[in-house]
């Protein structure tokens, strides 16, 4: 039997700091007939939030650490307000959201970074996702909203990029559903031309992936984004597509005139 | 068939603000064979944080009022940091917890509460509880952890008593499980003579409640608590305790010799 389509959606922390457009891509993933999971970052709350209550962003090595401090920062807004926020105005356009932590039903587990020389303190790199879970919340119509917090085995809270969270759960959801993973952030796609925004380049195979990292059009932060993607469909998600938060209703219309899609 | 036993215990916000007492009151809870649902208050969390953040608690006749400042600082709060601490230390403890909000699922659905002549902001009185939800998560063992917000039709978050959830939860699963409800506090229980600890009144039957206001031995913030209790079991609930929250381990153990148990 043909496996059931399902959208596993990030948004990035631009759209959540725009209050109106967060509204608007609400709306439209409301929308969207398919069964879906969005995973969301934090936006710029939390570091507001720890610089008024003078808490000072620790970075070693130009890394970001997160202290005791923070993550109880990071776990009241990015568990707290922004995962209630979204799941109650979708609820408000008649999806019925239900907002999940990694902490929530065990359902993503992870280990504290080891890394040789840099203490990231209370960061987490995944292990595991509680897909059956998730599975039974779909079956039953509820749409997952996960925050970017995950927990160790001793029942310890670690901030986890968002990213990977999205690409470990479309992975851990494969083995069930055909998935497509969506990046949605403030660019169209990835671009030839940094310069313009039109230059979107539609599909790329992921074995041209290392080629447009050494002609340098793929730089920066897109370098682990795409190595994610790459790592994802290695793995078996069904295809991944990279395009602006604006692009959400032509993603259940399956229009694919839009973003830069990955493929096998 | 008998119906099947179901716990539903309310923790007030003495024991979240003392964290050793808490850690072993959450390694009792974990420790209760029964399926159970913990409902928890907020603590004196929020009321640092907002003074931290300069935001002034307004009070209106001696009434807190939650206006829009405060209903984020106690989301982030009660959803996101009380909420997933207490899961986190349940996960620890080998207890499948799931932090739920009111917004989640639709399980707590609310309006904002109407006064003639004070504005109380985004406070909600109840109007239903999503019992089928919090059926299929016992039934697949997991534990629901209910932080006080609820939400309107319109996807507005309300701040929510804590009291009134846990009767309000306890009443909507009463159709399908036998439910005892208990109040966990500072106290050993309802007192005949405040002055001491160990004149524990063990039952009182509902009719006997009037009685005990007119005599003043039920005084200030214990009427409500007390109106509250005498509602749930006229409305089905099968007992109300009310107790002290180091006494969990009596309660899976069936004792009756602890607290004062409200019965029809």
């Amino acid at each position: 039997m043909d496996k059931k389509e399902l959208l596993v959606i990030k948004i990035g922390g631009n759209v959540i700091d725009d209050n109106a457009f967060l509204s608007k891509f609400l709306e439209d993933l409301a929308a969207i007939p398919q069964p879906k999971i969005l995973v969301h970052g934090g936006g710029k709350l939390a570091t507001q939030l720890a610089a008024k209550l003078g808490i000072e962003t620790q970075m070693i090595d130009g890394r970001r650490i997160t202290d005791s401090e923070t993550i109880k920062i990071v776990t009241m807004v990015y568990a707290g307000l922004v995962n209630k926020k979204i799941v109650a105005k979708l609820q408000a356009n008649k999806c019925n959201a239900i907002g999940l932590s990694g902490a929530d039903a065990q359902l993503i587990q992870a280990h504290k970074r080891k890394h040789p020389t840099i203490d990231f303190g209370f960061v987490g790199d995944i292990d595991s996702v509680n897909s059956d879970f998730l599975q039974k919340l779909l079956e039953d119509a509820y749409t997952p909203i996960i925050a970017p917090i995950s927990m160790d085995n001793a029942g310890v809270l670690l901030n986890t990029n968002a990213d990977t969270i999205a690409s470990t759960v479309a992975l851990a959801m494969s083995s069930v559903f055909k998935v497509k993973l969506f990046y949605c952030f403030e660019k169209q796609g990835l671009l030839s031309d940094i310069k313009d925004e039109n230059s979107i380049i539609p599909t790329i195979k992921i074995e041209e992936i290392q080629q447009l990292i050494d002609n340098k059009v793929i730089v920066d932060g897109m370098i682990p984004k795409v190595q994610n993607i790459k790592f994802a469909i290695q793995q078996g998600v069904d295809s991944v597509c990279l395009c602006h938060a604006s692009n959400l209703l032509d993603i259940s219309r399956e229009s694919s005139n839009f973003g830069t899609t990955f493929l096998n």
